[in-house]
């Protein structure tokens, strides 16, 4: 079996003195950062920090906006129209592309983080606001979203392209989306299991629901998490067995522009 | 005589429902706007209408740094290093790009705010920061600053286009200060005087300070504002005058990229 | 007939440099004044000003407190916990008491801001949220609410005095709702009606739904708007009208603290 | 030898998910907490928090003001009037006292933070409007200052409670002010020494500059720090060593206010 798959992670969250997670860490198992652009973490000094450190470790690097919400870490739902959304979303792929032009590398893809990402999937307008601005900004920027979801469908519609994603350490409902994290079993506890469900994504496209029915769903990036100890361990683990299966864990682009 | 003169003005200094400027209403007699970047003024929905704005009038635009100071409009001074000082100019220019490539237009020029221009003028590793970022981001820019100033050294030494800055309502101390607002003297009032003073810098590169002494400067760029309509009349007249004295009011970069 | 009414008004909704309404001139005509708290508007500089100028003029003052989104004047919906809004009420009344603590007067009143206040008219925890934090931080303090709202009846459930609030210049759902201001009618254009509305609900506690059915409503507060020249007049001929009718006039609550 | 001394730290230091500190690791070990109030960090749920935490140990309060930096954690100096300084502190002191009143219990002293605390202890006007602040919102409250500094002689003018600190992890220059943290000799490494040197000062009113003269210092309380496991270790040993020595480890003031 030939088969290649993205480990994407969030990274730059930390915001002045407010230090989040190990960034210089997770960075040798994942292959592309979802760096945040200051609406709900990372400030202009986190930013520069962190474009530089993923390019140290040949990483690709992608843009993670979110509504303006630093005091509820970009989770909280607001109610902003789809006009707005488009603009938020161009300020801040574009604040990150400015760092990524000071290292010479250049954007992979944008991420919408937290509410924005949970209402897109769900929300065609709210999606169709991301991809307008993903599109105008830069038509050869990837545009991820949950697999199978109205992000990913209005990214199609708009010309872009896309990542299905799916998520290493969360168990699916029927209808494919997340576990709430709240349910006993939200979580996939250890990497052994992630990886085979990994793998099976990969080959048949197809994962179990928490009832046991078959899930159809595209996998092009896999999300992990490294902001701590436990995760980290998690996340390294994955990558070391899906790689002694026969999986190239790589990017979907690579990480300079060659300039 | 043959000469050109770009006429600058601060603009999309408005935030959320905060209203500031008739930016509609200046934009016919000026040539170059500063745009506000979020930083002291200017969201990404204001920003994504004075791009538009600007582009309707054929009006050149740069990107207009702050300090990150909402609360103070970025007129107090903040005691940040010379390494975050190049990051956060960044950040906005990168912002503000962003906007610009929507609309299929460049930006021109860097002009720093408050606080930060006033800094950049006398402290040249300030000054230095900021023409690093301006280069690293895009070396095309044109860096506006204070005629005679640190900042305008910096820009030289760093191989960036530069503009020389004279102020048309303002007047000057013998050592090329600008007299503080707060004097007696600090303003000048008619719009006819103001255009006598522009052209004889224009042609001369000199003009009286408050003492009568003659002070050399270089005037490639006029600040000009038209947040009332006493000042805004004032523009119009002295758009007016230069014009008819023969001077072109012209930017000093065209508009669109072309494509 | 003997009867009285209050005139309030949201105030001290600048931020910064960014200047909104002109408070001096609508303080003579109003009784009570909402002042914003730093979360949509109204910092540390405003609110001392705001709470002296009020102080001067013998105007009733509350808390105005809102969600935390400056960028949107607190009219967007963000789906917080009420334990949150809990909290970040008292936070904002907090805050205000001790402007009004340094003038020595007392704090009137607290009218939630935008879409809180619009939240807390349908949603009971929202508003049992609000009502818990005013009855906590001062058990004295009257909580305004839309007439007839959930917030008045969380108000009046937790024991604390309430004022139902009518809406001067604006039209009546047959279900009490204020008519959408997208609506073309909307509104109530002349003082002259707004009076004899106000009149009507004052003496017969009804008033004509936009339908034409007679809607049931208490009236012990009437809000106004005196942010522009016209909405300014509107206040200052209604204040005389309803004087003219034997109609007083006056805050529920006196200014000062006796001390 | 019969003797007192507070044991004061900053606490609420978070800010939303912005996890800082240990809290109630620290707690057993001080006397006094000083607790952000929103502006460096601590937002209304930390704030609400953190009372409740303190009060759980019986821990004496007090707000603990900044400039308006959330970015620089109120470490950056900022050009603020004195005016506006008097108005920020009232604002976050007022804060803080809503949550104290929510809980029953009152509000012992006020420690300006960072850039604040370090400019007030040099700049006599920022002093003098600090304690003004203090003053004209309870004037009961204990003011707390680098010892010999401007801002103890402010508030000791203005007739407040005063209260010096030194720190007991800190050395000191010949001219009472802190070792710069850049130094090499900046910081007392034992909780042994740091015993010592707070003892000699409790008891004979002096301790070693660095340059090993004699210094005059008054310690009415000591600033310890919790936030990592190494200075918690080193502050539950001083607490320790101290009491073995007949200190008595206890704040200025009791907690509750008797209702």
């Amino acid at each position: 079996m030939v088969a290649n798959i993205d480990l994407n992670c969030d990274l730059g969250e930390s915001y002045g003195d407010f230090k989040v997670g190990e960034d210089d860490k997770i960075l040798p198992y994942i292959t592309s950062a979802n760096i945040a652009c200051g609406y709900h973490a990372g400030d202009h000094n986190i930013m520069a920090r962190t474009v530089q450190l993923a390019k140290k470790h040949n990483t690709s690097i992608g843009a993670h906006p979110s509504f303006p919400d630093l005091g509820g870490f970009g989770r909280r739902e607001m109610k902003i129209a789809p006009e707005e959304i488009y603009r938020l979303v161009i300020y801040q792929i574009g604040a990150l592309h400015a760092f990524a032009r000071t290292e010479h590398i250049v954007l992979q893809h944008v991420k919408p983080h937290g509410a924005l990402y949970n209402m897109a999937a769900k929300d065609y307008s709210v999606a169709e606001a991301i991809a307008e601005a993903v599109y105008h900004v830069d038509p050869n920027l990837v545009l991820f979203g949950l697999s199978g979801s109205e992000l990913v469908r209005a990214g199609e519609n708009r010309g872009l392209h896309t990542a299905h994603e799916v998520f290493a350490d969360r168990t699916y409902q029927p209808d494919g989306s997340l576990t709430p994290r709240t349910a006993d079993n939200a979580f996939i506890e250890t990497p052994e299991e992630a990886a085979e469900r990994i793998l099976q994504l990969i080959e048949k496209k197809e994962v179990a629901a928490v009832d046991g029915t078959s899930l159809s769903l595209q996998a092009d990036t896999v999300c992990v998490h490294g902001d701590n100890p436990k995760a980290l361990n998690f996340v390294r683990q994955l990558h070391h067995l899906l790689m002694s299966k026969g999986v190239q864990v790589k990017a979907l682009r690579c990480v300079t522009d060659g300039n």
